[in-house]
């Protein structure tokens, strides 16, 4: 019976710990990308979307900026967090953020596609786990 | 004379290091804060703004969403990249990013104001240095 209840209580530390994990941000670094892609607002908008769909997110909102004499950034508001691109198409260069926090998400599928979509020949992924409360996992909130 | 030039080059390599540092992401985990504010999407869009201001940035964009039962998303749209906030009122918890990339930012202004607005009892700080081209730091763009 004690090791039964030591058990349960290794289970559901285990589950916690699974559940922390899910609040994910990755910060990725794209190099020697398609210049007229990184300059291309509403292709990189179109992008955005995808990504978040391949994520498994909801995009609630989406907005974007072309600056002079080039570049573009977007940005997509989740109902799981944000993912955001700000491209600098004279250095080929790109710095996307994909920031998850909920259950099923797959923002892997989404840094993936984005390296793909923007033919980066280089790509540095880091992929830094937030710290959320465990009870902010537990929550199911919808957007109004 | 060789030592001149060689002094030269160590200045341009220092000067360059410390460009390359200008592009910070600061990631922020602010915990015990006060429920209301976080709630307050008002509030929090007034924030965000002023937030932006003090790390000398220029908000292009601010959008924001309201959840069920509650919660909310503003993120704002920078000259100089962008600023997030994810609230999680029923665990007193809010998810912050701050990612600047320019020069004479002071991303680290914007933390601690937001750390002392939304009451927060405890944070955590991560200062994440994103590695773009050491070229994207001489090009001036202005927003069109």
């Amino acid at each position: 019976m004690e090791f039964y209840k030591k058990s349960q209580i290794l289970n559901a530390f285990s589950h916690e710990q699974k559940l922390i994990h899910q609040s994910k941000h990755l910060l990725l670094e794209l190099y020697r990308c398609d210049c007229n892609k990184l300059n291309d607002e509403s292709f990189l908008r179109c992008v955005l979307n995808r990504a978040a769909k391949l994520a498994n997110a909801t995009v609630l909102n989406l907005i974007s900026n072309k600056f002079k004499p080039q570049g573009v950034t977007a940005i997509a508001l989740l109902a799981e967090s944000h993912i955001s691109i700000h491209t600098w198409p004279e250095s080929s260069y790109s710095a996307v953020d994909i920031f998850t926090c909920g259950k099923n998400m797959k923002p892997e599928l989404a840094s993936q596609y984005l390296i793909e979509s923007l033919m980066a020949k280089e790509h540095s992924l880091r992929v830094i786990e937030r710290n959320p409360p465990s009870a902010v996992h537990k929550k199911i909130r919808t957007a109004i």
